[in-house]
């Protein structure tokens, strides 16, 4: 059998980031186009059955697909400069937890699959978990096809670059009734098991979180000659909403509101910008205050655009509410692991969106510097293999399985 | 012969920028290039002698190259997203001035050229007038053949792929010792000439400016699962400072301070950024002031990152003294004027470099808008024919033409 790190070793200089540090692997670039590659390759060594669905999400089947299956699985894109462990992870620990099945001689009674999905992160579309949106009807697929990353691709023509006819993109009922439950193994992104001392925990819930766009329209002009109180100054608003956001967020307990991504247009050291556009991140577990913190910085934004001759339009990107998983399958799992903690995410899964459609379960494994979608994601080898056991456990429990004669 | 709006007229479709609006002219672009065979073609048209020399700068010569030549001329290139005029107006202004005094009869009894200068605006390489910096030795070779663009590449690559080999770059002393005055024509860049309706003006001086790279670094991380307390952004470090640099630039009269650009790393709309370089502008008449207000800004930006857990590093990438142009010859061109207005330039040209080596002086055409580096950037025709006529009897002038028999 194969550990989770020895798996990711055979893929740790793909997508390497060399100016950000970490790994960027946004969906369909060389990188993730490789570990596509690399993961079916590996399935159909150990025999699974290997299909790409019309949405391009990849599965690889343990016994023939059919009806009750258990699916697990996660992805293999990455944010820019992120880390190693977010998504791979869950890949490689479901590889290894068959291959520990099979050690163990545990055969499945229900049909058990491994599905990596595409476009997790939104890194290059701008909206997460696009696979799983498009599975389960969440998104709509000219909505969909019709999005574009920053060289002006539209996921249209990059699916159809890559083999998948856009065309055919969208909710595939037949496939979601064939699955009875699904459980994601991922690295945890916060700080939660360092506190808790826990290698291995149980998710409760995913945080609601949603992306809007800023827009500050302003007078473009030369740096040197217009004077200062001649300004209409775009990126004077924007750096102002900026900080208004952090304090705003910082406001509401729990809350997170996070700028990670600015544009001035043109862009040049001596140009006033005549337009700043900005992508904010803003997360509740109770989703009327994420709506109350987007208001009241729409409200902040438009006093300080008006101060500065401004003007600000804001544009919904998208918005998952809070995900509570299914509480008998977390209960199952708890009765699986024994005593493990429980905790909320506050990161989006594929996970969460099929938490909609069918009972999903949740895994984390610990990351001893609590940082993500960065490079110094870390985990430590002994954890990765607690995790690849307990997702062995939880997996032979789901399908019935029995030890072979 | 042509005037200046119809040799304009011929360029008008070169490096259009559909997305910012505008001109993107970047130095040795296609565009960029293409003008610069326009350029070439219109000298040859007019039987001037057109060379290129080592620092890739064209020269185009009525009457053979020699010593107390008059020179004209300006740059074709643009900021991103500029106006049509800025350099270009120049540059079809000493064509037609050139026409202007052949249909007069007027033959110099001086050498007269007219030269295009590259990298003016400095939106390629980070370093305004490369051209002018490299030929009068106001830059090292070596520091200009290291600048690189946003791809990366090179000055040396570019210049080399665009047949000027780096090698050779630097200051070229024979031929400015055979440069006797300068003069460049310009599209005004502020509102002077519009506040004191006149169609051209002589410019007194050039603002003291300088570009400063300021980078703040922080902790990256996920924006769902990082607490607001647990964060040191610099997203949210590099806005305070935005804010300050205006507050800072404001509180000091006839002092300008701009970001036009901005960078968070890795750039990620659910990634705390882990560093932010912003460019910073600043211009002022009194050189000890723009110090002083840099260091006043630098002293906010430290006491900024410290707040928030961040560092910060300061460092000057351009810094161009208040350039007096030379007296005489401003009352020289006066004397050949009558009554136009003498202003002070906030933006930096070509001939500000030049002025440390040998008597330069400049003229400015109104600009209806007074907006510049945008494209609302205007130019009246009868302004540019004015423009015109006053660049050919300056021209007729310096040159010292008499009637041909």
């Amino acid at each position: 059998m194969e550990r989770p790190m020895q798996l990711l070793g055979q893929i740790s200089e793909v997508g390497k980031d060399s100016r950000r540090g970490g790994y960027s692997r946004p969906v369909f670039s060389t990188a993730e186009t490789d570990l596509r590659g690399w993961f079916v390759a590996a399935a159909q060594q150990r025999g699974l059955q290997v299909e790409t669905d019309r949405n391009s999400i990849i599965w690889a089947w343990w016994g023939e697909p059919g009806p009750d299956a258990v699916v697990t699985g996660s992805h293999l894109d990455s944010v820019p400069g992120g880390g190693e462990y977010d998504g791979p992870l869950g890949v490689a620990s479901a590889l290894s937890a068959i291959d520990l099945m099979r050690q163990r001689g545990q055969e499945p009674r229900r049909p058990l699959a491994v599905a990596v999905f595409p476009e997790e992160e939104g890194s290059r579309f701008g909206v997460a978990c696009i696979g799983s949106r498009l599975l389960s009807g969440a998104i709509d697929p000219d909505k969909a096809r019709n999005l574009t990353d920053a060289d002006g691709n539209t996921l249209a023509e990059v699916f159809r670059t890559n083999g998948t006819d856009p065309e055919h993109l969208g909710m595939d009922s037949e496939r979601l009734a064939g699955i009875g439950r699904f459980v994601e193994l991922h690295i945890e992104q916060g700080r939660g098991q360092i506190d808790l001392q826990a290698p291995v925990a149980v998710a409760s819930s995913i945080l609601g979180h949603g992306r809007w766009k800023l827009s500050f329209g302003g007078q473009g002009n030369h740096a040197g000659t217009t004077l200062m109180n001649d300004r209409s100054d775009p990126m004077v608003a924007a750096a102002q909403a900026v900080v208004d956001i952090r304090r705003i967020a910082a406001a509401h307990p729990g809350a997170r509101g996070t700028v990670g991504r600015i544009s001035p247009i043109p862009g040049g050291t001596n140009v006033i910008a005549s337009r700043v556009d900005l992508w904010m991140d803003v997360r509740h577990r109770t989703d009327e205050v994420t709506a109350a913190i987007v208001a009241e910085i729409h409200a902040a934004g438009r006093r300080i655009a008006a101060a500065e001759g401004c003007t600000l339009t804001l544009s919904e990107e998208s918005l998952s509410p809070t995900v509570q998983f299914h509480p008998g399958l977390a209960s199952e799992l708890l009765g699986v692991l024994g005593d493990v903690p429980v905790l909320e995410s506050g990161a989006g899964h594929d996970a969460g969106v099929l938490a909609a459609s069918l009972p999903t379960a949740m895994l984390f494994v610990r990351n001893p510097t609590g940082v993500s979608h960065a490079p110094q994601e870390e985990i430590e080898t002994a954890d990765a293999d607690a995790g690849a056991v307990a997702l062995a456990d939880v997996l032979a429990h789901l399908t019935d399985a029995e030890a072979a004669p």
